[in-house]
């Protein structure tokens, strides 16, 4: 536990729910004092972290043919009606736009919850035929949702940071293949944020309205409890029928054209805080840290001013070499600046001192174990990206970890309760026979719900099959559920 | 003129208003068939192009020590009321939003025009002492004002894509400074994408609501109107004293911040369409097209695959050389590239066949100038960048003729009316002794309104000062000011 000094805060992760809404304020990712509940300011810093990460999903879309569009935040209430499961779906959660200026509007607008019904009617106009499918198209936006559980800064608000991708294809097998296409997207996603992943296949009853299928995105956090970090939808004719969305095919013959969507959100921000952080505050992903090296002088005295130029020299060679760094030249000691950006989880610090100058050293403090190494001056390339390597590659390792210790697999309910009785209270992975009353009971002996089919892995698409006993009745079955806790 | 043998739109700039939106139309910019009136849909050429400009601005900004930030869409009506000129100012132009869900809200909340009355309440808390400022922040969101005029592409939209940099200062004096640091922000972006620009001191009578005055940027439009893409305010103490802005002193008293605001919006893009486009379409200026080379390869019978691979490898090459470039392979017969692509305003098209491949040559064909030129392919990565450097000067020059045709200097109403007499319609640019029953005789008789005082430069923050006589009462002053009919 670290006490930051200037805002007296003491950092507890085994508090997580504490812990979160300080290290999130103290990090400078996000700011809740606006007057609207949910509703948070991004400052500067978790703006940037955000960019980043939209940087990643901009680069995956465009590289996989996407095209990034811009739809209008408000729908009428006539275009969201079309699509009779998806206005059920959201009734209750939208907010409405009814007037403007002093005049009532005609008919009442909403602001997207998502965005079909503003791009559906659109879409309708711009197929025509064959060659414009696929259509393969994203927006980065914020969405609204009238939520009314407690909000939580990334994890659950109001006015959302939303990316969503919106496909149109010829057939149900190539809308099929943009779903694996979307999967081996997450993959590589979440190597890169260093996130905790599982592609699971929603039970029907948990799937999103008007889709066909879901497959749910999940983060294990902590608690060991999953977190939905985004969505994909087969949507099949689903909305294309409502909206009207035909081509004519090669046949001459005029078709519904099958749809998909990805959503994600702001959320995977939250994944990294909560999966990563620790008493000193958060530790970020080196592809994603705004600042992946921060430079703290050792100002001792009558060598200030010596110091100062070397560092501001290193700052500049180490950013012709492409790298993110900053140097805090603060007139604070030292120890406040250790602080400061530990607390933001700058991976490397790196500190120059009258002694490192002279012997063409450098020190390099890692964020997530800890260690100190010193490095040859000469060696500052390759060592800054081994360095970088370095954190990856141990927050990975830890992603493994998590992954092994969230997951456990389970052949009936006595097993189950005697796992759960040790203490570990994670993701149950079993067998099912596919009857609701066995569902039903699973979920209330474990205490969890039906998380839903784990995917075999992020290429195939295909659900996870393996002979064994139902872990309610034990009837022979091959169908592999997951039951959790979820946030 | 030429016609899209797609679309069957014959694009005729004399005119305009109609050339206008078919050029928004066929180029692929803009869609304005949502359902809803002045909210359109950023197509993916358009939006690259927004894109493109949104990178310059951040640039500029990070550059200039601004933060990114993202504030709240909604605000609630309690915060926007504080300021009593600003709420009147907008009282009849904004959407509410009045409920959540099925229930009403206890305080209704409006979508931002503009960002004051989200920024300052959080302002008012994170600046805490002389050490916080300057704070200097920006965003770029979606704004939304109810119009009730006719709207327009790019130039008015009820959902804006909107540029806002919010500052605070301790003194008056440094806030003028960011205000001469606004302005040479404005010239260096009118410079990169190749538009006239004024900076305009708007009369008292014009400035915006809360401003202690208001320095409009504006461009001329290819009829000598002219239209505003931009505006710089000085709050001067206007908005830090209802929100209750204060820092400690070094002198340990508390006194209000001085803050100053930078607004711009899509109407960029609006100005680079009316200002360079023709009757072949839109022309970009290099800096921001999203695609600078075009190739055509000439498919000549039998040596299909042949240039195929030439063109394909070229296209590795400039792509390389770190331009952007695509390569236009689709089966239809070269006329029907060269219109699509001319429509789109791609500055360079590059033509590739047969004998190119066999004498080690390209063609470069400008669009600006429809000129073709012969290129070595040893020389490619210089004539690529001379050649965008071609356009770009072109486009300059052709920026500096319109400004030196679109405002005129005039000594009195009868000089006026002569200069009116040829039919020339532009800014009238003379004195004015000050009194108000002048203005009006000269908005009057020359049928245009008050734009303002012009800057003497982009970088002293001045107003052009003269000895001359009021245009209208003859009586000797020193004051400039433009009149002129404005979108």
């Amino acid at each position: 536990m670290v006490e930051d000094e200037k805002k007296k805060i003491v950092l507890d992760k085994s508090d997580f729910s504490t812990w979160y809404n300080d290290v999130v304020e103290v990090a400078g990712l996000s700011d809740k004092r606006y007057p609207v509940k949910g509703m948070n300011v991004w400052t500067p810093y978790g703006w940037k972290v955000m960019q980043a990460v939209d940087r990643i999903l901009r680069r995956e879309f465009d590289d996989t043919e996407h095209d990034e569009v811009q739809f209008p935040l408000l729908i009428p209430k006539t275009e969201f009606q079309k699509e009779a499961d998806h206005i059920k779906g959201f009734d209750a959660e939208v907010y409405w736009v009814t007037h403007g200026g002093l005049n009532e509007l005609d008919v009442p607008m909403l602001l997207r919850p998502t965005s079909e019904t503003a791009m559906y009617p659109m879409f309708s106009l711009w197929i025509r035929s064959h060659n414009d499918l696929p259509l393969k198209t994203y927006q980065i936006v914020n969405t609204f949702r009238y939520e009314t559980k407690m909000t939580r800064s990334f994890i659950r608000v109001r006015e959302i940071h939303f990316f969503e991708a919106h496909t149109c294809h010829e057939t149900f097998e190539d809308a099929e293949g943009q779903i694996r296409e979307d999967c081996s997207i997450m993959d590589r996603l979440a190597k890169e944020l260093c996130i905790p992943y599982l592609l699971v296949k929603r039970p029907d009853w948990d799937k999103f309205a008007g889709a066909v299928y879901t497959i749910g995105v999940d983060t294990i956090m902590p608690s060991k409890k999953t977190l939905q970090l985004g969505s994909i939808h087969q949507y099949r004719e689903n909305f294309s029928r409502p909206y009207d969305i035909t081509y004519e095919g090669a046949d001459g013959e005029h078709h519904h054209v099958h749809q998909t969507t990805y959503g994600m959100s702001e959320r995977l921000i939250g994944a990294i805080i909560g999966v990563h952080g620790d008493d000193k505050g958060i530790i970020l992903p080196p592809k994603i840290a705004p600042i992946q090296f921060m430079i703290i002088p050792i100002l001792a005295k009558g060598k200030v001013e010596m110091v100062t130029e070397a560092a501001k020299e290193l700052e500049r060679e180490i950013k012709e070499m492409g790298f993110r760094v900053k140097l805090d030249l603060r007139d604070v000691r030292p120890g406040s600046k250790h602080y400061d950006w530990e607390i933001k989880g700058v991976p490397i610090r790196v500190e120059i001192g009258p002694r490192d100058i002279e012997n063409n050293t450098l020190v390099f403090k890692r964020r997530d174990l800890s260690t100190k190494a010193f490095i040859e001056r000469k060696d500052l390339k390759e060592e800054a990206q081994k360095a970088l390597d370095e954190v990856e590659k141990e927050m990975l390792s830890r992603v493994e970890n998590i992954m092994e210790d969230g997951v456990k697999e389970v052949d009936s309910v006595y097993d189950g309760k005697d796992l759960l009785g040790t203490g570990w209270d994670g993701i149950i992975k079993t067998n099912w026979c596919g009857e609701m009353e066995c569902a039903r009971e699973m979920e209330t002996q474990m205490d969890k719900t039906f998380l839903g089919y784990p995917l075999k892995d992020a290429v195939s698409g295909e659900t996870e099959k393996k002979d064994g006993n139902c872990m309610n009745c034990g009837k022979p079955c091959d169908t592999v559920v997951m039951l959790s806790k979820s946030y």
